[in-house]
């Protein structure tokens, strides 16, 4: 008889001796105290603040979000109590479906139980309705848009990642009137660098091609009503489906695509991932619809995020810490080394109370091991500069190379040449 | 320029010629009032009796569960923030974890964003983490099963449905020290048959395979603890991976995996869609806790359960109506047309404020549409002999066949073989 046991931990030992087995970082956060949270680990309970969460503007603990889902709860209950076709369409997933197609200035909008099931059952299924259609993926593309291409099961070739000519070059390769769906993120995750969504529209109107962007990482955060990077760029009307997530900026949790009614009812009739699974409960709906509404008026939390963000991008710099060149709220700091970034976040959370999580492969190329920063409104001048101290410290321990005021062996040609 | 939006309306309108285009009822549940809800129709807000919700026990509108939900939002915010990984790792979900794995006696447990997420990503990340594994699964399987066993990218071979000598002969057709996972459900909810566990178990065991078991349609409801049919039949023990949802008898949302510890650090550690997406919120999973910590101590809901299910289906075929005998909570009645099916559907919510969604291809095979109608501990006398008179009324509009009370052109023995 087959070995199963001995299979599966094989499996994880495999991932220990290369570094790579993860332990979870068990947090209980206080609302109201974000971004301080309570950290459960091998020596008992202990204050720490958070610099790695998504929860990008402190959304999940607004006052109005939490009152909403509370107020929903108590009314409507805790669940949905069916799939959406079965007796689990609830009236906040319809209203917020229209607050989100309202937000994207679409005509329709569809919710999902996360992100990640949007993009995967999303693609596929828009793919799968276009007969003999080619999929052209950016080379950095999620996980979540990744395993959507695949379900497709159509052709597709991968553009070189915000490589406008060579998008060019497979686009004009493929026949004019051949279906072609060009998937992308407006900011992507690990750099924090963001594509160039108007001229990859400029593309796909003379190649013929239906564009489909994800703005997870930017929706709540980037435009006028916090559309996106799309709608700041103004350009929002230009892209054919929208993908994003609540579970981010607007602190809560599920997934949805905004696009025209015959894109979104298709996808809506057809997908598997939508149609084979319970719906939201009505109170994280209603949560999710409080937040967006909320953002689209409200722009101090935009606003002193992005205080935050340069403060913390000053202070880093400042104190000669590799930090990658970004524009936006994500502030990546560069390791380089699996083992020395593990190394650097456990000395953070265990002796200064700073939890940033390392980012190591598969999540971004080997050699390229980061400490990925997201500051929000909550992160004040007082927290940069503990920051800024602590890493110093940190880098100091580990001989990892600091600009300037390197005081061990570091190289500030490496410091150069990664920030 | 190809025809994007005449693609998707071609799709849509192939739908509405096959009467498959599907209209969601839109209601507003009322906590405390189930299964009472509000149905937001053509003709404004109406008040109707839920009869088709998979909230089975009406675990959703349980205070305990309702205030676990809205202590935990209050004290701990909307959303976890972040992935398992980075930052997302919460008290409650790590409690819940812990709660599932006591609830089915197994080392470990896994949760997830939805049961259809936990078969996708498990079974498939399961299958590829065994050499050559050869999967044997259940003809009837749900579609989230389906999807683990293509993304696993395996070989695969369909069993017939509970048939013990056709999954013998399978086996019994592969190299013994093959590894081979038999993925099968308990409670098949569209026909509520179940299945032999303890003979699969027993066929496992001797031709050296793994069991993965889908108990979503069971959990909560049988067993002395709630932990599902097998647990009911003593041979929980005995299943290797048992796989159920937060979503339906627990009221809330989520699904989990729940094994021996390798087995479920290997699925955390691999499968892409529990890795790389945002983890349930705190307070969701606060609720799923209470939800199931009550139902392993309480018997009521399920005794009032049984009651509720034998007094609809007596009073139904007493009625003369088709119901197909069922031993479990599930009480499909056989209307074996797609467009009467909607028609009986149709009547019964404009004209007696019953709401019963039609079941049609592709949940259930062409020919076998039919009302699946789930009594819950809320539904008592008074509403069960509402629907047998609603029922009986629309099928003597419909003229569809009612054994020996039949008024119209009905066929007895066309009841008789479907019911
Ligand atoms: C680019 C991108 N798309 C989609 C997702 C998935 O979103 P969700 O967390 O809502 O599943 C993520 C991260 O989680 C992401 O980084
Ligand atoms: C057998 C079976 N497994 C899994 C699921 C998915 O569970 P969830 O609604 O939690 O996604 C369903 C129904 O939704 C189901 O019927």
């Amino acid at each position: 008889m087959f070995d199963y046991i001995g299979s599966f931990e094989h499996a994880i030992s495999a991932l220990k001796r290369e570094q790579r087995y993860r332990v979870f970082v068990d947090l209980e956060r206080k609302a109201g105290q974000f971004p301080h949270a309570v950290w459960n680990g091998p020596d008992g309970m202990r204050d720490v603040v958070v610099w790695c969460s998504n929860d990008y503007l402190g959304m999940g603990q607004h006052p109005k979000v939490i009152e909403a889902m509370c107020t929903t709860a108590r009314s409507m209950g805790a669940g949905a109590g069916g799939t959406r076709n079965i007796s689990g369409t609830n009236r906040p997933v319809v209203e917020l479906e229209a607050e989100i197609a309202d937000l994207h200035g679409k005509q329709a909008a569809l919710v999902f139980t996360s992100g990640h099931v949007s993009n995967q059952t999303g693609i596929a299924t828009i793919a799968k309705l276009l007969p003999d259609c080619l999929i052209l993926s950016d080379a950095l593309n999620h996980n979540s848009m990744i395993e959507g291409v695949r379900s497709a099961g159509c052709a597709k070739q991968i553009w070189r990642h915000n490589d406008l000519d060579h998008l060019e070059q497979l686009l004009s390769g493929a026949a004019a009137n051949r279906p072609k769906l060009i998937v992308f993120e407006s900011v992507y995750s690990m750099d924090g660098d963001v594509a160039p969504i108007k001229e990859i529209c400029d593309l796909a109107d003379r190649y013929g091609a239906l564009t489909y962007l994800d703005e997870v990482h930017a929706v709540g955060m980037y435009g006028p009503r916090g559309a996106g990077i799309a709608e700041r760029d103004g350009v929002m009307d230009r892209v054919d489906i929208i993908e994003g997530t609540l579970a981010k900026a607007f602190g809560t949790l599920g997934g949805y695509i905004a696009g025209r009614c015959a894109v979104v009812d298709a996808v809506r009739s057809h997908a598997p991932g939508f149609i084979f699974t319970t719906a939201l409960p009505p109170a994280i709906a209603a949560a999710a619809k409080a937040s967006i509404a909320h953002l689209k008026a409200s722009h101090c939390e935009r606003a002193r995020q992005r205080l935050s963000v340069a403060a913390t991008k000053s202070a880093l710099r400042k104190a000669g810490l590799p930090v990658m060149p970004t524009e936006t709220h994500i502030v990546p700091v560069m390791v380089g080394d699996p083992v020395l970034c593990r190394w650097a976040s456990d000395l953070l959370l265990h002796r200064r109370g700073i939890y940033i999580q390392p980012i190591n492969y598969p999540t971004v190329p080997r050699g390229t091991e980061r400490l990925r920063i997201t500051p929000t409104p909550a992160h004040d001048g007082r927290l940069v500069e503990q920051l800024a101290d602590a890493m110093v410290w940190v880098w100091q321990e580990l001989g990892l190379p600091i600009a300037r005021r390197s005081r061990r062996l570091g190289s500030p040609s490496l410091a150069v040449a990664t920030g």
